[in-house]
């Protein structure tokens, strides 16, 4: 399946860097694990590793940005209060949010030099595949959530129905993970997706004809790399900025639309001054549209099963 | 000038009000100054009346999101406090706002029935007009604030370079005031807005060749007013919706870009619950969208005075 | 071991309710779950429920307000967004936050009525119980958490060192759970606490002499029921105003106290107005102080196991 | 008229500067314009500067925080979004507050190098004076406000029934400007109050007997300045902490009293950590309480005129 780029969808004006993902910045790593077994289970979990020390001892500056609170996501008051992440994030389906929590609790608890830490801060975004999903059902386990963190590399990103995406839904088509980046002069900046709303798709701007009728409810999380020093007071903006994008790519923004955005910097050194955000500001709105527009590309077609409603259900993956 | 829909141009799926305008909302009333006089002034305040009462003693529940705090937004923190609006609402230009401020005090003080009111919480949003406005020099007065409170009508809305959009740039163009509205179910809803940014034009998705290159800075405020009894909650996240019109239509969302939406209700009887919004959150983002590019098609060209280069500066219109 | 009043110390001026305990508010119910064993268990869990039918399909109204949002208190986001809570809460140690999401999300779907529920937003408290407890063991597990729901019952709230208080700190002293309740003209309010941070006591504004030196750190969870009919906005309000209780006991408000409280009616009828919520700002100032205190007088002496030094810990409850 | 040190009240641990006044703090000055004319007129403004340079041009990092936003503070979104401020602070009436920002516009387009200012975010706080001023007067006029700026100076601060404070009230008694401050470490820490709210008085922690029924409706706005370098996010959360200090003296926290606390820094340097913080955290507490018991002693007797009720009115300064 092609990503945007390969059908000449050049979302923007800023250039993409080589992988065109959000391990394009410092080194980020990204781990899945996907779960697609029977006729119910399409779910799984995302790991984000900001570096690849201890994550704990050496916390990168963050900033969050809810939109629409109506969601589960684990960690926001802390970040929010001090500024900063001090865990690897997980993403995954809506109940097993406490899992992601204790498999981060555990993952923390056993890297070595942490044998005296007793407060972590868990990272945790989901979203809802329960249309898909048998997400009643307990899983990903625990287990599971730690093999995602294990499985976490450097390099280019699966995309589409893959860990946390696998069995999400974004305007009635097969959403899922989709990843971009941008160099903004000598920084990068890295967005990826967990993409399951709703709405009216544009691609670049246009209407696509032929979208089926979208249940609007669902949501997105954003997660956003970068390597330009912001302080954390800039990481919220540039993460409010990222909805820009969602809201360009025709999220109808929905009450049941949960979205929420984090921004990390593992960029050292002198923090930027408000003036010099705007270019990343205006970077971070193109990467998360094609970031999104990744996911819906890279999906293909999904047969699982509606938990809201106890029964089989198909999703067609987009083709353009 | 032509508006968008006499162009063909209809954004979004919900059907406009019979004018198409924040006055189609129950009995909202608009009133502008403006003042175009000599070579350097280019500005102007525009009034917005929630009903013909006495706002003071009769307060239509609100909710005011911030986007971009970067500006001068007066009463907010009173707005998100207690939920209501104690008086009309007034747009000019950044460096006016105190005398706006005194104005909407002097109006209620002087209203039949305000004898003995001692606390006024006046609603002001600006936005700088000082690239083709000597915004340095003291206008409008406190008398002109209050010609356009006088001047308020039902009916159809001047847009443009009028009122508080007199001197303003959207786009590297002429920007202003614009306004649409939108039937959702039984309820209107109406967006007004004082349109001051930059980004990359987009007419319905699609970029629009040869706008010239756009200084970012500026700024927006979205006025939404709406018979749909909501909670001052789901107020807020109503006017948190608006910017997802700001978004499509190009927005860069820069650093200087101080961007406002106040919303309010003038429905009574039973509040709305929280599902019931999501026709109200998709049809607050087409009207925003078409009221800002209203602002640009109803606004011409224009020579003035660029306070902050000490020069004069000429803008020119969109022409579609 | 007597509570304040015991003692004469009636702390503000609004009477008690029956129980002087966040039961005496509606049909509320706590359930706790200690355990003390060996030499370095020391924690539990706490369940408040606001009624005894459905949460999930009768939900309470809720207010969320942090002083210093380092925590990990989950469902926070949700709970701002829509105004509800649709879970009962739990309160527990800081490293059990992922146990107790998971135990709350079990217990939901296990729920006559909620065979197809597929999105639940669990409401977990905590705070730090790691320096009289082996707070990196992972106790209390996903089935002690649903044995304090279990255990849940109206009535008399056992205090002290109990349930999530077990193995909690205040003042260098043995802290635990506290409650207390204020009837204010026909309504009832009660506050629930789980009291775990530092500062120079005063009881009932004077400092008490002897008081060990007390590690600042630490926080406190503060649960307020109200049969009052209050909107989620003002229920917030309701909520940011029982930190003055805190205040006036004399915590610090360090750097690593994260401090929460919520608040939730389970009233019906008509909500509220702004004006009337005065006397009942004042009744939860007066009741959080009383159960901070109640806390701390009913705590006795308790040795254990601090996980942060790996060393035998003892702790001293409060005399007067 | 004795401070409280005078009578051996010191409130807390920490040592206070020299003056014990937020002037101990770099070169912070303080202007006052005292209003006190025929029977009706009992009003002010009060100047703080941060320095004595251009703040335009050398901007504080700031942080504001709200407890209560029933109140007209104006510059609060742009101080919260960018994390400074630009002008120097004006603290008046309710209804003056348009005039301040009026005057703080003229004031900074007139100094020297800000020939080409085109915006401008006035910092304005007020509390409502009008039990003892005809607060529907337009007083303290522009100029008057200009005179307050152009009167600060270094040095004692005056206190009690002057500036900002001349017609204020507190517990029922007469309220007014207070100041204090605090060495914490190797930093200077300086607290002044606008103190204008209702409750019940307690001295050190002990209610006063003989404290009239007070109206709990009113308002305070703390002002806080430090050397220590702090970032703009821990100056909100320094903000944050001075309300415990309001707490303290007894504020119940009415719905009517809106309660403002804004910090700067102007230290140079090195960012402190957020641990660094709890210090300068529990030091705030103090101060602030110290000044608005200072505020009180300081302040007289003082008859006026009610506003609200169209009457003389005569309140009775504390004599402890």
């Amino acid at each position: 399946m092609p990503r945007a780029r390969d059908l000449g969808l050049a979302i923007g004006r800023f250039p993409p860097g080589p992988l065109n993902a959000i391990t394009d910045v410092g080194q980020v790593a990204v781990g899945h694990v996907t779960l697609i077994e029977g006729d119910r289970t399409r779910t799984g979990v995302t790991a984000i590793l900001p570096h690849p020390g201890n994550v704990f001892a050496d916390r990168p500056r963050a900033g969050l940005s809810v939109l629409n609170g109506f969601g589960k996501f684990a960690g926001a008051t802390q970040v929010q209060e001090l500024g900063e992440i001090e865990t690897p994030i997980l993403l995954t389906n809506t109940l097993a949010v406490g899992r992601a929590v204790e498999a981060l609790v555990r993952y923390t608890l056993a890297q070595p030099g942490n044998g005296h830490v007793t407060s972590i801060n868990a990272v945790v975004g989901e979203t809802n595949d329960g249309r898909l999903n048998d997400i009643r059902a307990a899983r990903p386990t625990v287990a599971e959530m730690l093999a995602a963190l294990a499985n976490a590399r450097p390099g280019p990103v699966a995309e589409g129905a893959v860990g946390a995406g696998t069995g999400t839904i974004s305007f009635g088509l097969k959403g899922g993970i989709g990843t971009a980046s941008r160099r903004v002069g000598d920084y990068m900046l890295g967005v990826l997706v967990q993409s399951n709303f709703g709405g009216t798709l544009r691609v670049d701007g246009r209407p696509v004809a032929g979208v089926p009728e979208a249940d609007a409810d669902g949501s997105i999380v954003l997660v956003i790399a970068t390597d330009a020093p912001l302080s954390s007071r800039n990481l919220t903006r540039l993460a409010t900025r990222s909805f820009a994008g969602l809201a360009r790519i025709g999220s109808s923004l929905s009450n049941g639309s949960g979205d929420y955005a984090l921004a990390f910097s593992v960029g050292p050194g002198e923090v930027l001054g408000n003036d010099a955000c705007s270019p990343l500001f205006e970077a971070v709105i193109e990467a998360a549209e094609e970031a999104i527009l990744n996911a819906l590309l890279m999906a293909g077609d999904m047969e699982g099963y509606d938990a809201r409603h106890d029964r089989p259900y198909r999703v067609a993956g987009l083709v353009l």
